[in-house]
């Protein structure tokens, strides 16, 4: 960072000076998180103002892209989710809230493409619901961190499709590649997808516009999408990446993680599927066994 | 700041790396200056989210505050810069892009109501033009640092009604206190207002929660906005401030500053306001000498 040594002391003092009175501003707030929230906010937002010495160009800069972030911002579609993740800010949360238990399944970001009320499957059943992509069976298991099989656990799973978007960011109010299903009494489960391709993610609004500034590729990794929920257990919200995709080691959010990269084997034309499914063309499959950590006391 | 040194080794380079994989990705940024920002950016948010251990749901929160920031803004209303403004954000970067000339006068918040193209008037005119308050005499000089008259200088001047409301918060298009001037050829200016009164920042927007749930005042001390641009000089955004008020150690935007508070002379009704005018009840005087800094080379 440049400036701070250039700062006489008196403009230091001034300097100092607003921040505490800042920070003083917030003295008779009741609620005790709160106000450590707002003294933290106050500390580094001026920290990063004073070490950047910010213009007041950029300034009114930074206040028009925050309101074009907002104004991009809709039920469909969260511009401050993609800030945060191409910021690191949102896996660092996840880091943070989600330390290693055991050899529990690591956590990745969530992402803004989750929906509510997604279709209801059986194990083998198909999410794709005539979303474009090469058909791909995924199977595994859900256990604790003493191995023991969790039974009813609830699997919600999204992906994008072949052409690189979730079925939320077409017009027509379809519902594809998004499902859930539960685990069987010995913690299996198993289902239909299709294989995961490399996708940007949405460029059209002010966050592409500052990665296109920064020289930034706004590619995703290849992946599936995970949230895994069952009483007594921590939520966990993951992806599986695809082993072999040159994407792993520049992913737009910072999602990959080593242990969630999976093997997806290819399988010809005319060869026969799980299930006794029939399908003209290639197909792959893969293999997820999961383990919750236990919820949090 | 609560919780890092709660944090395991192990943890903590967890952290850390992700962090470092955030600042990597923007090395290819060709505008130095934007990659020196956003370094900064990534640095302080992230050392705030460590620092406060951040949980999932207050990120949620934080999500959903600023969504509601930018959807509160728009054309008339900018509640990014109240939010700014509140945080002391907006005073510490006019405190560091005007640094003390000679005697120059200060700078302070420019607030969220400025409007381009304010109605001319003469010296001695009146911009209150029906808004509801106190009629005010203000009269002055604009200098440089060396004592010599400025000629030609733009004053802007805008202020709330006795309501506390600026022209702009009303529905009805209407244009009241809020005019423009020019110095005379020995530098003087003076012009009809109306007295400043105190009025609180607009609360019913999610910067208004915040103070509600923090504990803080929304009031602002009275004041009358000033920006006084003069070609060759540093644009003067500032405020004069009614010596007196009781408010003047608590504004919500920390935009008070000594050297601005003003005496305001009051005169009873039946006493004779200067220009000639008839006033039908009580009148206040100001007086604000105004040196302007050289623009910056």
């Amino acid at each position: 960072m440049s400036g701070r040594t250039e700062v006489s002391a008196a403009q230091r003092a001034r300097e100092d000076e607003i921040v505490a009175r800042v920070l003083a501003s917030f003295d008779s707030c009741s609620d005790q998180r709160l106000l450590e929230l707002m003294r933290g906010v106050v500390t580094h937002l001026h920290s990063f103002l004073r070490d950047v010495r910010l213009t007041e160009e950029e300034w009114n800069a930074a206040i028009a892209f925050l309101t074009a972030v907002g104004h991009k911002s809709d039920d469909r579609r969260q511009e401050f989710i993609l800030l945060s993740d191409t910021l690191g800010a949102s896996m660092q949360t996840i880091a943070m809230n989600n330390e290693a238990v055991g050899d529990a399944t690591e956590a990745t970001v969530f992402g803004p493409f989750f929906v509510e009320g997604s279709p209801k499957i059986e194990c083998g059943g198909d999410i794709a619901r005539g979303a474009a992509g090469e058909p791909c069976w995924v199977e595994g298991t859900v256990r604790d961190t003493d191995g023991r099989p969790v039974a009813g656990a609830r699997i919600e799973v999204w992906e994008a499709d072949d052409d690189g978007f979730y079925d939320v960011q077409y017009d027509d109010d379809r519902t594809a590649a998004r499902g859930h299903l539960f685990t069987d009494d010995e913690g299996r489960y198993s289902f239909w997808a299709i294989t995961p391709t490399p996708y940007p993610i949405p460029v059209d609004g002010p966050v592409g516009q500052l990665l296109d500034a920064t020289g930034r590729s706004p590619m995703r990794a290849a992946h599936l999408h995970f949230m895994v929920r069952a009483t007594g257990y921590r939520t966990l919200v993951t992806h599986i990446f695809v082993r072999g995709d040159e994407l792993l080691a520049s992913d737009a959010v910072f999602g990959v993680k080593d242990s969630l990269v999976r093997d997806f084997e290819g399988h010809p034309s005319g060869t026969s599927p799980p299930g006794g499914r029939t399908i003209d063309g290639s197909w792959s499959r893969t293999a997820f066994d999961i383990v919750l950590a236990p919820a949090e006391s």
